[in-house]
């Protein structure tokens, strides 16, 4: 079973506890607990070997779920969580999920909301310390956002933050961000290791733009695309009404393109989708311009939908980075559009470009059911992995699956959208681009 | 009766011919049909003279509606409808509804699309005039925008126009737009009136800032507020989620503050609502940046609603006008952003502007339901009047009651809102910002 | 000035205290405050007498809005609210902006919400009374019903009410609801005067039928007509998509079919909409089963719209009634459905009735910006009523101004379709229905 | 790798011909075709054997999508799309994306449309067959129902359908529907196999109960789910607004309760969740009505969501059978509606039932942008998968693959919530309902 990623998952220490879910609640059945054992493929796909077939790879992960035994007594928890980086769709639901699951099915009553992600664990942090329970949680995932608010940041500051939690007396940190947030979590439970101490630390992955690898879709993500597709109708309806109207619309998507495909194949516009994994050239007989004059040609209008990190190569860099430490990207939507006006201008075309950027609307929003189902899972199960003492480890869901996951792993890279793939060839059998649009 | 407004309305000659509706249809009741000596009153208000409680005003208005009699014979009339301008929510279905009206309540059968407003008519256009019947606008209201497409400006070659009205032998023409288009068509009613041809002109008007006087509410306008709404939501979301957050929504309104004043009323977050009828300060004691600190510094976040047409007074003017001869607006959205951006680092505070402008989403969304019934009810009151011989007028809603406005009127000025009202002093009541932000 | 219909408002006493949006928050003018003088024209119609066009009637209505002068000392009121009937989209706008109007814009501070209607006033009730301020009612508008609970009955019981307002020592009382209810308040009235007591009673009038007269539009009506409308979507599609398939659509409207009316405009699907102004025969060579199977014959599909009301006699009769006194109806969906099918059957033809009634999903809905503008202005002006020590009069909207009713007037007839309306040619000419589908 | 389910695909004959794809688009790399040999894991569980982690199962599937070598000649085929059954969410997308991919990615040009499913290929069928093409669906996806029409049955006149089959040259056909209409396909290809004939067989699993065993999920699923939420939201408004208020939702789930035990997850108002795997007791200390009771005496509202099929041994059963042959259940809510008021009446307790039945509304919608990437992507993999030649088999998804699946196997069993799986447990936790509420 050894190999490169054998995905084992770090523990504080032995589970002896019998869960309250079995001493208190009264369960005659025990199968729907999960064992330690219980490990599931990670590599779907077989090959033939020996004229036996057999997985390409014997990867596999622990599954997530409720333990019979908890490392934790309830009545000694104080649990505390954070959110961190952009807003996303979902968030309110983890807080609250986390919240009732700690709450109901463990008894633990001391939970606390750090306001503004890590900076809220800060000493210079002004902002107090939000106490957390089932009431005060009830019907928060009607709103957009995080309760707790949330800031870029402050999560390098590994030793004054386990300085806080060892003041306060946390020993389970709940910590919801992004690569980032990811690896200043990671940081954190190696400096609480040194100091000797028992803190669960345990990560619950966001990205809006669906960029963590080992997760088959962040939360969120669903509602974003469902959240692109009425704007992209819009920017179709501009597009079709004026003459040689463009309608151009910019998703998120800093590295990898998976909420513009979606909402390419979810809406059925859109003539060009952009994402970072396919460079494209705007100039030359195949580049991005010369097709969009032989559209206009042929149809009076277009939908081109662009995400944030495509073609980044192509526009001048803005040498800024955010707090996060991210790049800041030149807005390839503005780029875009001054670049098909010029073209169009220098080809005596009259062409009319509309463009919307919808990205705080969408990122605001509330999640949708099907976001809204995932959360109330996946806080579920970042409690049942924190009570059964695991740390360092993020709850994601793989093959419909919830499992645990290293955050070391999960931080070694990115998800990214295989051009290769039939997905993607999907996604160009619906728009019609070309292939490539590079000369 | 007379006086500096009669609201009279002009007509091609005597309507002689007996309603299809009364003729074919079997009716046995005529008191649905409207006599041209229905009038309404205009000014609602009263005052108390010689002791006796008299209108303050005796302009009355002529009711739209069915009349008994008709000037044109339905198989004689070739009707067209060119939209202009900007799209705005509700343009497909007064097209829909103009065409079913011609044809199921008159049987008229001859109904011509212009494209692209104006230009379509003009000589030089490259595109195809577009047959109208029941069968093609079934269900175009589903959709947003126009199927005719809109396009600005073509409005002041009346001569132009006029003839190619001649060639295609029409005599009812719709003409759905602004100001600038109502104005052309009654160029273009006087230019007929000159030729003695006998084409009836009939206004429709489209305003999505709700900017047009005598018309109490333009269609689109309801749409746009209400879609308006979860944008503000989102907002309030942003902000309250960063440390100094400051949700920051441009929406319609070039000369009328009604889309962002009602949408203030509709949503509660709002805690600034800037229109161009209240102009403000940035800088000093009682200038916006003033009163946004102190509201920051209470509740650490705030959300501005600005219209398009606020604030030019304090912006640097672009110089350049529209295809419509508007002049381009800077953007007070941008500027207001760098603005605040620029104070706070100078006071030293943090602060986290997120800036949202959807005019297209909400511009090219479908009608909701108010304006849905809005717009199928005008339509038909459209064609009546054409069918009754009555030109140079727009249709339109005052006092709740569809009416008759003769164009030069309508067009001689705007609606604007009145700070000194009831309405705006709810405004401000609601956001709870100060009355003024003038030094 | 005198007549049958002078609309004259009661008043406890003469409004001497300066009110506090002059005194308070140094407004500099006060062109915005409304005179008791100011009254506008009720009826719009006109007529010709003696050559001159005068109104046809010489009824006016006091304009409702903030006065100079109001009657109770802010510090000595303490208002009630009570919401009563079925629920209702906007009435927790409506709380909202009572309490909230209360509170800034006269420092009233002591506001208590009745539970469950008049329910909540009568001796034996055992619901806590419901302290109300501006934070707790702070975003209740997102959601549907009234945070105070609704019930019906209990108005009847005049002299226990006013023991338990004097008891409460409450001052002005605000009561939501329909012609029921208003009379309660009426009543009330009443007994407040017999017993000499200063209690202003203000109605707000609650219908989602639209029922109600001298109430241009009730709040929750366009909430109401704008849900139903993706119902008879559905309708539609399930019609279309079966051999022979007929949706059929329930909505409310007991006494008048004013959702009906207007969702058959605002959704083009309608083929029958069936009210109860319009009786109609089931069988018979005109009768709805005839023109079903001649439109099944023609088209394969059909959409029937009904409101609750329509066709009270001819189903039989259930000789029940309902907390409120209200007959319970016999369900004309559930009527209709069986003999459709029964019909077709005898008819030999397959036929597939689809029963959709979405009654509760539309009405425990939050309002749309329509309604929630509306609410805001409607509660805001039963406010300045009542501090202005008017009573019995109930806040409404007519001609699009906000008016003062005396609720004696109010409840003295009922809002119904008339049938010989331009209204309702519009809605016949967009079913294309027959005008009469009596024999 | 035999065993009793290696779930080996059938075929009519050896590919042959090189896909268009590749021949006619100028593809430089092969890599996102898929190969016949690519076979993924079907159940992902591990065990431990002989110190090796392998996995319990050695079935796998084979993978679905574009194949380098194809079947049919393109030219030479005549495909033909049926559904059956209930309308469903997404039926549109699908019959959208079968024929895109048809003719853009093949250049398949002959494409019918089967009218009212089965019944459509039966002699009798008065419908006529529809000619489909890239324009004629271009946006039927924004409706819901089928541009086809469905009906049930037929599916079981095995050989006067092949004779249509035969008599219209159809070598491709398309079924897309539930369990029965799988059977009727499975059954059409056997007798397609006994006269020799090439026709291929592809179904395309349709349940909008999500009740097929070896799919992972149905489309239109998702969409009913997320169109429960605001229902059960209303049925939550309505129960805390009257006194002692149920809110009483009755969803779709005739076997099984995916769709109520997802929407109880997804919106946190539910208190009851009924579904057919977990029987329950009206009656007795551990039966619905007592804990009802309990319910209501501690917070004086409840919300009760039953699937269909659930409590039908509790009720009387009808008798009857629909067109599908599936036996017509007692509805559910209207029973639970009668107990209820009948158990507190004899109690002595008001009780205020609101019972909701969203289903034609919740069918009828067009997908959601989950289940329209769903269905082009399914559509699509249909396609090709009958290009290359293979027969009696459905195209699916589990572990979130496209996958070929025998459809013999497809109909051998169902898919059912397993009570004793997390999934249950997140359910009960989030309802906090008992685990059993049987005596």
């Amino acid at each position: 079973m050894s190999g490169k990623h054998d995905f084992s998952i770090n523990k504080l220490g032995e589970a002896k506890i019998l869960s309250p879910m079995i001493a208190n609640m009264g369960r005659d059945s025990f199968s729907d607990f999960i064992e330690d054992e219980d490990r599931v493929v990670f590599n779907l796909e077989t090959k033939v070997e020996d004229g036996r077939r057999v997985s390409v790879s014997e990867d596999t992960l622990e599954v997530a779920g409720a333990r019979r035994k908890i490392y934790f007594n309830p009545a000694h928890v104080h649990a505390a969580i954070a959110t961190c980086g952009g807003i996303c769709p979902g968030l309110n639901n983890v807080i609250r999920s986390v919240v009732r699951c700690l709450w109901y099915s463990y008894g633990v009553h001391r939970i606390s909301g750090i306001p503004y992600g890590y900076q809220g664990l800060l000493p210079e942090s002004r902002y107090p310390i939000i106490e957390l329970n089932p009431s005060l949680v009830d019907d928060i995932q009607e709103k957009g956002g995080t309760i707790l608010g949330s800031a870029r940041g402050g999560g390098d500051r590994t030793s004054e933050i386990v300085d806080t939690l060892e003041q306060l007396n946390i020993n389970i940190l709940f910590t919801v961000g992004g690569d980032g947030t990811l690896r200043g979590a990671y940081d954190i439970a190696q400096e609480v290791k040194k100091r000797g101490l028992k803190i669960a630390v345990v990560g619950i992955p966001k990205t809006i733009d669906n960029d963590l690898a080992f997760i088959q879709t962040s939360f969120g993500f669903d509602t974003a695309v469902s959240l692109a597709v009425p704007v992209i109708r819009g920017a179709h309806v501009e597009a079709k009404n004026a003459i040689n109207g463009v309608g151009l619309v910019k998703v998120m998507g800093r590295g990898s393109g998976f909420i513009a495909a979606h909402a390419s194949l979810a809406q059925s516009d859109v003539n060009f989708c952009l994402i970072p994994e396919n460079p494209f050239d705007l100039d030359g007989p195949n580049g991005l311009l010369s097709h969009l004059k032989r559209r206009l040609e042929d149809r009076d209008h277009a939908v081109i939908l662009v995400a944030e990190g495509a073609g980044q190569d192509i526009v001048p860099a803005t040498g800024l980075k955010d707090a996060s430490g991210n790049t800041r990207f030149t807005d390839i939507g503005v780029f875009l559009k001054e670049k098909i006006e010029e073209y169009f201008k220098k080809e005596g075309l009259e062409v009319n470009v509309k463009y919307i950027d919808p990205s705080y609307t969408i990122r605001s929003a509330p999640a949708d059911s099907y976001d809204s189902i995932y959360c109330a899972r996946l806080g579920a199960n970042a409690v049942h992995a924190a009570m059964a003492g695991k740390t360092e480890l993020l709850v994601s869901m793989i093959n419909n699956c919830f499992i645990h996951m290293p955050i070391k792993e999960a931080v070694s890279r990115r998800n990214r959208i295989n051009t290769e793939s039939a997905f993607w060839r999907d996604v160009l059998e619906n728009t019609r681009q070309p292939e490539s649009m590079k000369n």
